[in-house]
């Protein structure tokens, strides 16, 4: 069976002709048209329908919604997952014409792209800071500000100020350009990725599609087992999201698995490999210096950053500064080669509540500021990793310090965990510290599934974890004041108090469990039309009653304090005699 | 088929010889007994294994914990829900010879309670408030002091003044001491219930014990069907913890229905007769006015309390002010005679993001303060409830208003909820605001399950439910700096960096989960000896090298970073030489 046979997309394993959009009911996919015609910006309109009124009916707009999810969702899209995605960017890229060719360039047998890999030309600087910096808004900083409604030049001046990056390696022209700053809607990253001991490239495509389904920003490539080349090279080319991984993972397959023949040479192969297939950020564990390892020593639960134990361990076998510190400009001359943003790891985060706050952490995180103004001397964008295991009275001062250390460069944090004492719970021990988080400043929250600290997530881990963050990143978007944020809350409540429960389901996260819980107590039809439902039966309905108060009201002029106290007397006696309310 | 056959109370439905303690492995209940030998307070003593060090073998103490579950995980004792458990608190209620037997009182014919039923002596209180008041300290003082690690004379104190309750009716003295106050541990409640539509009196009881056995702190039977009476008596009977209700439910019943035609008289009878089960705190809708439901009538989703739409459709049917607000003396009354606390309703709570805070909601509030010093007059241990949906920035507002409006009663909030776009995942949404809430002050968070805003909840989204707060309430007492909170997260998280993997389990909130979790990638028995899991596989585990490097650090006295600067170079090329850290 060819690995495109084994690649699933679709909503339930046991219904294979089930397409992915039927997790959405009643929503179609829109686009949005920018100032030049492939500028073509995706959307959810979820469909409503109109309130019963006793005037008639009152219409409910359509309710539109940020949309990850690519053209999988796009019933005219023909989805063809040995060919990829199409190359909706390669136009805006090739039309700058500051790239060339490579010949050269190592591409996986089992995969054949629809283009030639690219660089920038010889001296060229191709990340989206460069042109922002010098005043343009590219065809992605438009698609982002349509997708997000702001003005192009806002987020042109988001990203050139460093404060927003769009990951757009000029390799992966299959994403849809989007922005991760505090500015803009909180973002969430899904991690995937097989391990020596689990999972294969099939699956991994497969959850890299599922988990932007249900609303995943960004997915990690974090393999480290077989066939790492050739799983990222098959999630990349059928990825609408930007892709990041963690290099050291594979220049250490490379070396062998034996942390002290890792080497500069060796890592920057590794990067350039990554590069030239379109992973569109790299986590850069260089802040993890020789000095901080002896920081760690007496902590809870030393390194558990797997890059940072690496790194830790290198620094103390080789007596050296690590080598992404010392190449760091080497580094930074390879992402402006292909528009790589760094994500600067937090090798010494965290694991524990016991170790939140910490000299190590603390200590990275100053020598990561550093970094963060040498990559934006490079015109590199740049985010910020965080953690890990934090008490909710700890959080915000790592967003303040993040902020003043790394000069408001996007942060991007791994929940953090509220607490540790809920193993197979941690997609919600992190929401809490995740929601905090975002609403503190935090641009893109890393999810938690519930297997973390037990094993891979499956299906089912990635649809709970990517559920948790969209609650906590709109939780979040609320919290700031987002404009528009709101009006999603507020139309799933109108719904719920109007008895349109069919609306309340399409308007929830995920409308299928909602409309499935509802069905295991109200299954029928006319169920899904009743003012009321089994939680309180019709007689404690307090919405139903709470309407019939407010109808009563209205008909009776009755809706202000003043006009209760002048005439309420008299409606009161005429009301009883009529049979009163409950008639 | 009986009542009592139908009562699973136990873990496993498809495993009908397990006992509720399969729940918990390696756990065993220990007592610690106070100044009388009838207080024996109970703990969970989770056992730990010796971490395997170079010097042998170091010990880890057992962790104990706090217990909610009652007899039912004592294999000591013989669970009868024929007969109830054992009343525990008899003696010393009677031994303050300020009661007297009620023999009008009507029982339920289903079940044959172990004694009479109690009131107060003409002119007596037997409110805990009374006797904090007096200067006495209570056995249920004493008990609780031992519970949560505190003086005895502080527990009186907090009660004392308000601050706390201890919920213990003179008629339920099975139920186990506890306090609810912001300077004790955070609490939760569960709700149970069964309505018109569905639900039976076993399944409820079976819920009741269920989510006391995760960790459910109080129970609210909120039934509102058939057989209310039975299901209350069945509930209270077997019921280690505190029972609330919400009265006018029954009241309502008693009416058929009928808003308008609820009256004191029906109210204060439904009071005594749930007074003499053992109801030990009645949720009480008074501070819904007439002259607030005008300042519903512009809102998002109107008046989501059930308690808090009857009695507005009341007031507005009559054109009268709320009974229970001018018959409140005369409640403070009843409440004195059985030790019945007032949970103050929150009948304008709002039911949406769009509502939250709004001028209906703080009116209210406004009312539960008067309301509190007026049982306070009556010593009558009081707290309030609160909302509901709230976004984040507003969740701080709400706890600073009930402090100083109600005095520091304790606060009892649903939720809150941070976003309304999520049913069925609500447990979630509502985690992050009763996280929150809980640090800011909150004594007891009423859980959310998945169902909520859709159907009642199962067995399954009770204990979803009740682990989501365990969560959100142990998070809260991390942040509060609650003495001895944190060792509960340090003893877990060194086992996990001590890969004793079972203890890491036992050590969870829902150890059979964590191990399913973890089983179903790595199944065998070594892999829970393992020095790695299926996360990262061996090169990768973080943890492993983190502990290599450790290790390598102390055998070569690296430990501080001056150690490393003096020493390093010669160690590490004597290091390489040697073959290194993975040689």
């Amino acid at each position: 069976m060819s690995t495109s046979e084994l690649i699933q997309i679709s909503t339930t394993p046991d219904k294979p002709e089930a397409k992915p959009q039927d997790s959405f009911p009643s929503s179609s996919k829109v686009y949005v048209t920018g100032s030049r015609p492939d500028i073509r910006v995706p959307f959810r309109r979820i469909a409503l329908s109109p309130t019963p009124a006793a005037s008639g009916v009152e219409d409910n707009p359509p309710h539109q919604v940020y949309d990850t999810s690519g053209p999988y969702t796009d019933p005219g899209t023909q989805i063809d997952v040995e060919r990829g995605l199409a190359p909706l960017r390669r136009d805006w890229i090739t039309g700058r014409q500051d790239v060339e060719d490579v010949p050269e360039a190592v591409t996986d047998p089992s995969f054949q792209r629809r283009g030639g890999v690219l660089r920038a030309k010889k001296g060229a600087n191709v990340s989206q800071m460069h042109y922002a910096r010098r005043g343009e808004i590219t065809p992605e900083m438009e698609f982002v500000a349509i997708r997000e409604g702001l003005e192009p030049e806002f987020v042109r001046d988001e990203v050139a100020r460093g404060r927003a990056i769009i990951p757009s390696n000029i390799n992966h022209p299959e994403a849809e350009p989007m922005a991760i700053g505090r500015n803009f809607l909180v973002k969430i990253n899904a991690n995937i990725g097989n391990s020596a001991v689990t999972s294969s490239v099939a699956e991994e495509v497969d959850k890299m599609a599922w988990s932007t389904l249900w609303g995943a920003d960004t997915v990690m490539d974090l393999s480290t087992g077989q066939d790492i080349h050739k799983t990222r090279e098959w999630i990349i080319r059928n990825s609408p999201v930007p892709i990041g991984t963690v290099p050291i993972y594979q220049a250490l397959e490379k070396v062998n698995g034996k942390i002290e023949d890792l080497s500069w040479d060796v890592f920057r192969d590794t990067l350039i490999e990554q590069a030239e297939q379109g992973v569109d950020y790299f986590t850069i564990h260089a802040g993890v210096l020789l000095r901080y390892v002896p920081l760690t020593a007496t902590r809870m639960t030393g390194i558990v950053s797997r890059g940072g134990s690496i790194l830790a361990a290198w620094c103390l076998a080789h007596h050296q500064e690590n080598f992404l510190y010392t190449h760091f400009r080497d580094i930074c001359d390879i992402m402006t080669t292909y528009d790589v943003a760094f994500s600067l790891g937090d090798g010494l985060r965290p694991g524990s509540i016991a170790d939140a706050n910490d000299a190590a952490q603390f200590a990275e995180l100053e020598t990561l500021g550093e970094l963060t103004k040498i990559a934006w001397e490079h015109d590199i964008q740049v985010m910020i990793e965080g953690p890990g295991h934090v008490p909710m009275h700890k959080i915000k001062e790592n967003v303040d310090l993040q902020m003043k250390v790394c000069g408001e460069a996007p942060f991007y944090t791994l929940g953090p965990l509220t607490t540790d004492i809920a193993p197979g719970y941690d997609h919600i021990t992190s929401a809490i510290g995740a929601a905090m988080i975002g609403w503190y400043g935090t641009a893109m929250l890393c999810y938690v599934t519930p297997k973390e600290h037990l094993g891979l997530p499956d299906r089912k881990d990635v649809k709970d974890g990517v559920i948790a963050y969209k609650i906590a990143a709109h939780a979040a978007d609320l919290a700031k004041g987002h404009p528009g944020a709101q009006a999603w809350d507020d139309a799933l409540s109108k719904a719920r108090f109007e008895f349109r429960w069919e609306d309340q389901f399409n308007l929830s996260l995920d409308p299928v469990t909602a409309r499935s819980y509802h069905d295991e107590t109200l299954p029928s039809e006319p169920a899904k039309k009743a003012h009321f439902c089994s939680m309180c039966g019709p007689h404690f309905c307090s919405m139903r009653i709470s309407q019939d108060v407010r109808d009563y009201a209205k008909e009776h002029n009755l809706e202000t304090a003043a006009a209760l106290e002048e005439g309420m007397k008299e409606k009161a006696a005429e009301f009883k005699s009529s049979g009163g309310l409950y008639s």
